[in-house]
């Protein structure tokens, strides 16, 4: 990656100047008819004929734009602005086009089309970069038709395995090796991707899926962690026994243990500065009848913190208050999943940061609560995200809204930071 | 009913003397295989197959000892031993011999083989009392197959309406009218009841289906009162948002706001002296996934108690608890039952403590937790009930389990108490 100049970069601002609002949002009312749904979201599974539809169009666009395509052997479509040193690794931008089974029109494929809109700005601007400028769409994010999500992401990084993740299968028994050509099929004729390996860089931008830029009035978000993630799967065990007819002496009952154990984690979890996340989600009672004493209750936690020793200490913690197991209950505490925390790179959030300065946009740091491919990008190459706000912070879901106005601010700030990162 | 005398009763104890326990044990045995569980339990459901048989079988085992059979239009089955005085209306004991779909050989039945071993002691010692005795079978006192349970006692009684329950069906769309005339066919030419009414005294043989007497060592229990019982549906309304992004500040998580109710509860309704019973048996979560905060909260409470009054304060106090809402969620609280307590006749209550004591059997005195036919029966005659204890409390249950001595010891207070009321 070039060193960030310290002074003011002019075609950056330029470039940031030639995004479109309009063209970036019709782009995304055109996008949400792959897979649109009548209550005005879309469904668009991984590897789907709404996703090739979607890959389609956007090979069209950047064809138009005068970007090159191409493919590797997962799938992940790679759209080109050479540089002015071909042999310099591309600095990237890009989010993903799959949706949830009911999503909206921005999550993901946002991130790829304010990619595109930067990418038109500067070449309509005629700014020459260094680096090249790739827009990435990483495959399958979403994980809800094959799992694990962030496939594309992971394969391209080495984080996954290609030939493990081809026998992944769907629900109906399709596996990602049998969906691959025929996805593929719809942009035929692609080279295989061949840039210098890692990149420059990575910028993603996304909707927030939150509400905090929403509450603040802000624009975009920079975006300087991913939260660490752990789950606990616990279980608690008591016995059933008739509601009228057992004291409270004689009752082992799992409901009461359980709020127990919930009033201790809200007690030791509980975070004044309201950054650690902390949500009880699954909450089920066995065997669930209104005379008989709960015999098993099994509860998840979902924890996420920015700082991985956080999340190790209060793991710590949740492990001794589990292990008391109240009201002659046993208890049992498993962690079912361990992400850890991303760090965006310093110098990259520095840019976005300087460039929203500069921009004049309304902007703040801040932390995503959410999983996204720069996760994995962030392990190889320097990186970030941008955020901008979405309506009540509402996602994964038919009713996300954002306005063209964020999203257009968003794209600026997109745009000006990809010239900075590439040597414009 | 004749005044209890103060003074001992020879002839009463002479009956109690007479109760044999292995002929009493022999009969729960084998009227355990009419509906039969390879676990060992009983399943027999009312006006079924198996509850005809098992009629059929214990009108044979009353004809034998010169008992005579009647019943009435709901099929209530009356087992009669005339007194000297044929105008006075009968003493009355008994129970059901229908069962729970996985019951156990002893609820219920106990109350008819233990009346049926009374009467056939009574009679074999030679004994008169002024008063008829009869064994009665209360018809569907479960309320498994068809609802609501103790039709039979609420029809007699009057509590019940005949034409209208005539009209109720079970799962499969078969009318209490329809089972019937199957159910009575088992037991031909059976002339209508038509003894005096009300009876003079009504007695209850169960098993504890609670773990006090088995703790206490105790044999018999003489029951003074049913709980009273009343039923709350409690639903919490909050909002589903992301568990990743959402700080709590701006969170309307209604699993914690249920959690908050819940301690609001257990503080409020904690009875120190372990009589009140206060259960949460349902407690549903939606949209019950680990990463999102819930939106819904759904949760029953079962609160017992043998004084109304104090049901009544506390149902005010659950109001009070749920009208606050906590962490901006509304909650709504609806009584969806309410079964007031029933007191059981003094007289009939010392009379069991004055046998227990005289024929030396360890007992106590206490509440029952659940309903049976007794309470409808107590609404129109002097009633109580017996209770012997049953293993580690369980019933409802193919591993329901009492000791012979333990049957016999509560046949042998009943038969005492019967001739004691009768005027033996």
């Amino acid at each position: 990656m070039t060193n960030v100049t310290d002074g003011p970069c002019p075609s950056a601002l330029i470039a940031a100047q030639a995004v479109e609002e309009e063209r970036l949002w019709r782009r995304h009312i055109e996008m949400a008819r792959h897979g649109g749904t009548p209550a005005g979201g879309v469904n668009r599974p991984a590897f789907s004929e709404a996703d090739a539809q979607a890959r389609r169009r956007l090979v069209d666009w950047a064809q138009d734009i005068g970007l090159t395509a191409s493919s590797d052997a997962i799938g992940n479509l790679f759209l080109r602005r050479e540089g002015s040193d071909g042999d310099l690794a591309p600095v990237m931008t890009g989010s993903h086009l799959d949706s949830q089974p009911t999503g909206g029109k921005f999550d993901g494929t946002y991130g790829v089309l304010a990619g595109l809109e930067a990418l038109e700005a500067i070449a309509r601007s005629g700014i020459e970069t260094r680096h090249p400028l790739e827009v990435v769409v990483w495959v399958n994010e979403e994980g809800s038709r094959f799992q694990p999500g962030t496939m594309g992401s992971g394969i391209f990084t080495g984080e996954m395995d290609l030939a493990a993740v081809l026998k992944v299968v769907d629900a109906t028994g399709i596996a990602v090796a049998d969906a691959l050509p025929h996805y593929l099929a719809a942009t035929p004729g692609l080279p295989q991707h061949s840039s210098a390996y890692p990149p420059a860089a990575f910028l993603e931008a996304h909707i927030e899926q939150g509400p905090l830029l929403e509450a603040e009035g802000h624009s975009v978000g920079v975006v300087t962690h991913v939260q660490g993630l752990r789950w606990f799967a616990i279980e608690v065990t008591g016995e059933a026994a008739h509601a009228g007819t057992t004291p409270e002496a004689l009752r082992r009952d799992a409901f009461m243990a359980a709020h127990d154990l919930v009033a201790a984690l809200n007690e030791r979890l509980h975070d004044p500065e309201d950054v650690l996340r902390f949500t009880i989600g699954r909450f089920e009672v066995s065997p669930g009848s209104p005379n008989t004493i709960p015999a098993k209750v099994f509860f998840t936690i979902d924890l996420r913190h920015p700082d991985n020793r956080v999340l190790t200490r209060l793991t710590k913690q949740i492990e001794e208050i589990c292990a008391v197991g109240p009201r002659g209950c046993s208890v049992s505490c498993a962690t079912t999943e361990n992400q850890p925390a991303t760090v965006f790179h310093d110098r990259v959030t520095a840019c976005l940061g300087r460039w929203a300065a500069a921009l004049q946009l309304a902007h703040s740091s801040m932390v995503s609560g959410a999983g996204h491919d720069a996760m994995h990008l962030a392990r190889v190459c320097p990186s970030g995200m941008i955020f901008v706000p979405c309506q009540a912070g509402i996602s994964h879901n038919e009713a996300e809204s954002a306005t063209a106005a964020d999203l257009a601010a968003g794209a600026r700030l997109l745009a000006a930071a990809l010239v900075d990162l590439a040597g414009g």
